[in-house]
């Protein structure tokens, strides 16, 4: 199978094995970095990127440790890109993949105001979103994926 | 000031420079392994770790690349540990720090039957906790543990 993520075939279909999983901003032959693009992250936590392994594992020690320090250097590399563009309050990283066990880290940049902080962006609503500071943030995306493409080129 | 935790002091007090943040597991010079102690975890995730960052550090590219391998590597053995012994659904693994930014990875070891699965633990409960498995579980933490003091010493 030749599939957008140019993954091993998983026995069971793998959304991250047939499609990019979001809008994509850099590709490198072990890894993608997308923004994601799913309508209820975008009104409320614009800032998300996902760093997505390009083959079919479920967790971060199904990989070799080389493997394991490539695929960290490029998570701190968006982190430290975000970081700088955006001034976030916070970084969130993680990687969960309980709904879809393929390899994929989220970097979300928390603020303040934000519709879940300090609370982790799955837990309930602290507040309703600032459509404000939403679509202030929205602005910026394009210019933190550019910035995201020269980092991880 | 000397904390438990061996860490630089913060300007304000930080719950993971002035204590070990749960049980000790294992300590290195520049991390700690804790078990997470507190009656909600206990009741709904007992198989609930953390690395812990002995120094005051907000984000993981606070770090020079050095020690963010070590980190990494640290989480990794954590998880592999984890892995083969309690054999779980899923690992979920995140460093977040919106309430308490010292950085420190959660690694979770997450089954299909339990309170949260496949949403995040952080989010709204799918179904009440199985207070059979949740004991089950309970019962085979200090065997985890040790093979963590092994495998991290």
């Amino acid at each position: 199978m030749t599939a957008p993520g140019s993954g091993t075939a998983a026995a069971a279909p793998c959304p991250l094995c047939d499609g990019l999983g979001g809008l994509l901003v850099a590709r490198q032959p072990l890894w993608r970095v997308v923004r994601v693009d799913d309508a209820v992250t975008v009104a409320q936590h614009p800032a998300f990127w996902r760093l997505i392994w390009n083959t079919h594992v479920a967790e971060f020690t199904d990989l070799p440790r080389a493997e394991r320090i490539a695929c960290m250097d490029a998570v701190a590399m968006v982190e430290r890109t975000v970081r700088h563009q955006l001034k976030p309050t916070k970084i969130n990283v993680a990687s969960l993949g309980n709904v879809v066990p393929h390899l994929h880290w989220h970097v979300v940049a928390r603020f303040a105001n934000d519709a879940h902080f300090p609370q982790p962006v799955w837990a309930s609503p602290q507040r309703p979103a600032d459509p404000m500071a939403v679509q202030a943030l929205q602005r910026r995306l394009s210019d933190v994926d550019e910035a995201l493409r020269e980092a991880l080129a």
